[in-house]
């Protein structure tokens, strides 16, 4: 009935996150980036990455993929709540391209006149034998990354469990570079192959090394979560009559890095 | 800063709710009753009860009321997130209404062949001397209830923080009859007059006493919560292509009492 | 193989106590209550009170009490680690004697130049369907105590649950006096007759009422803990050499009450 | 005030440990391996491997030592309780000597007739801005260790905070050899110098990769805890009469390694 082992439960919920390898084979990857190559992409404001958007709405293959059991198993067997999807795209990188680091299970946020240490659309639990995180994401690898310098994954090692935070602390002592090029005594590189599977927990600080090598990088990704959250949309602050909803960023990179 | 002194904020920490007496006064609560006099009321299934339906939307002075900083401040502070107004009715109830317990912070939840002990749309933390409940409500008081046979608002001591279910067992064990009619040990009652209001952390397992008096039981009641939670709305289950939002009930006596 | 019920268990969890009625009969109340006749007391320092120390030490009928399984039953699903005895005594007051309040699970201690909220001492947890108490008492009651003027038991409700601290900020803002003299909106008497157990999580915020009344109020303690914790002491700090052992007191009323 | 940095306390909460470079100069390093080479050692029952009892009991240079702030600062910013010195010893160990890994948040523990997913000896917590570990051990480095091959101390990821056990459930896929020979996804080495310090939270997986090069690998540890814990000794289950005092295992990899 559980789609995942007690190991990789184990390890889902001691590190954040979860590579189950080759998931899908090579044609059904050919399959994904041949989709892909016909879709219109917008720029998402990062350098070199084209952001292919709502992926199940403009296409019957992603919609497919979006509630593919292949993905659904794990996810279920993290989140333990009725579930809906929040989201799904894909990101195609270039050269050039990063991805600071976000996430962290106790950045900061700032409401009218305090600061907190919780975003409550990231914060999990665990009870009785389940885990239960409230927004994961699976990202469905379509190249391989092998090296940092193809941009590989990386995350600061215990951050979707941490008792503090890390980025205001370190702006505030004057640090104004990234994780990604600075290093970080824990932060770990994934390496995948196309067709691998990384089921994550987004209260995890991750982001990815800055590309340096030729080619594509490329990935689809689906957000999942309870039946009770909203589909993903940023929401810039409250709204005056408290009808606005989205998901309101705490302490990131961009807020600190020039 | 904060509306609610320290020993509020203990108060709705080790009860799960806070009453906040005479907030309003008798001409805002004749405002109030006079304005709900005039509306449309729909059925909602309970016996001897009227219900008044999404009241920001179909009355000014109520949308105004939702925004009360007399609510919205003691809110803010148990919350602690970016807040939108997740739902806002009335409820009228004559003699021989009453409202069967629910809420319970470890009550159980059917998924597909799993069981779950963990509602999160109302499991709360805390971190950093603050406090976060994702679904709180206040209750606005539009007459006095002072005697169970005013059918009481009443609560299990400590259900809020409950580790283990209730209900269920119970229910196994063959009772088929409510709290409010049997009593529990630590079941008790709160009383309150028109004026007050009462706010709630959604968690708790709360009921009210089956009213024996003449007259009528009078209440406005808002739901608040994250940005990124959705409208309240009841939801079956999931849907197929997990594109359904809503919240999913776990255990409540409704399941269980004949 | 489980002592406590679910409900006894849904009780002690949410409440922090259990009274099991009628655990032992008149007869061995009779011998309980003779056996302490022959013995010596001291005077612990509270008003018309007298203590009987180590009572497992001096008297073969308590060494057979505190290992007496209608005990350790109810306290071994509780605490949920290999057991060991801390301490046994005997409390016997008059009139005038009263036991100010104390424990509470996020009341202050203070350590040269910071202050924490947690005495690990008595912090406990939950964990896959079981309780972890480290310092649980089993109150043996020798006397009916039927009203707050008998001195009945008092307890704060969900204070051994609590997030914030309640004493020390009450004494802050200028209050000098007891909440068993000024009552507190959640502090609720628990009444008993000779024979019953009351099994106490020691983080509940508990004392007793001011005793009004004639005739002795009589009962046996017994303190249980994991194997790993050291007889109970008291502790005046640290020791120079870090090579002294007990158990040192957060915040108690003790501490402001005049 | 604090000894730590925001940065070492964020690393020591998030990985469980922290290594603290060249705490200690090559004079001092030095003086306390001569202390050594004039001090009796006994078997512990480790292969290739000699222990000192009692450090501070029987040499004055390693009494300071447990005293030292450059040990003691550390200790306190993590344990923030009254601290006292649980245990002081110093290993020797030479080819072929290994230490299979023990800790682990969640492995199990046995009592009479029932399995407990918790060892309170190491249950750590976190409250308002401050951690809670009731048994952190600093260990001095004697000798560098600079490859897997040189038995470095190694870890598993996140295991000081993870929800599940580990070692059971893989004994009871048939699995008879250790990590440490294994490995395992999240199995990290740490590399130190002489003089170095790693501040250890007890409840972190760990141990040492095999020895396979000559030379000694010498090191001494300090065991530090709340002053109600008892000085470390090994007890073997509960005494008929719950006076024997003393850690007992949860389980560990000796406890399946064949």
């Amino acid at each position: 009935m559980s789609a995942l082992s007690d190991e990789q439960l184990y390890l889902f919920d001691t590190t954040g996150f979860l590579v189950i390898p080759g998931v899908f084979g090579s044609e059904e990857v050919t399959a994904f980036r041949t989709e892909l190559e016909g879709m219109d992409t917008i720029d998402p404001g990062f350098a070199e990455t084209r952001r292919y958007r709502d992926l199940p709405s403009v296409s019957p293959l992603f919609a497919e993929l979006a509630l593919d059991e292949r993905l659904l198993g794990p996810v279920r067997d993290v989140v333990n709540q009725p579930l809906r999807l929040l989201e799904g795209y894909a990101l195609r990188r270039s050269r050039g391209s990063v991805l600071y680091m976000h996430g962290g299970n106790s950045e900061l946020l700032d409401l009218g006149g305090r600061s907190v240490g919780r975003d409550l659309s990231i914060t999990h639990t665990y009870h009785d034998g389940k885990l239960f995180c409230p927004y994961v994401k699976t990202l469905v690898y379509l190249s391989d990354i092998q090296s940092p310098d193809d941009g590989s994954f990386c995350y600061v090692q215990g951050s979707h469990k941490a008792n503090f935070p890390l980025l205001r602390p370190r702006a505030e002592r004057g640090v104004t570079t990234s994780l990604v090029d600075d290093g970080f005594p824990t932060l770990t590189d994934v390496f995948v192959r196309a067709g691998d599977v990384l089921v994550l927990n987004e209260a995890l600080m991750h982001g990815t090394r800055r590309k340096l090598t030729d080619g594509d990088r490329l990935l689809a990704a689906f957000g999942y979560g309870p039946t009770y959250l909203t589909e993903w949309r940023e929401l810039d602050g409250e709204t005056g009559d408290l009808r606005g909803a989205g998901y309101v960023d705490h302490d990131v990179e961009e807020d600190f890095v020039r």
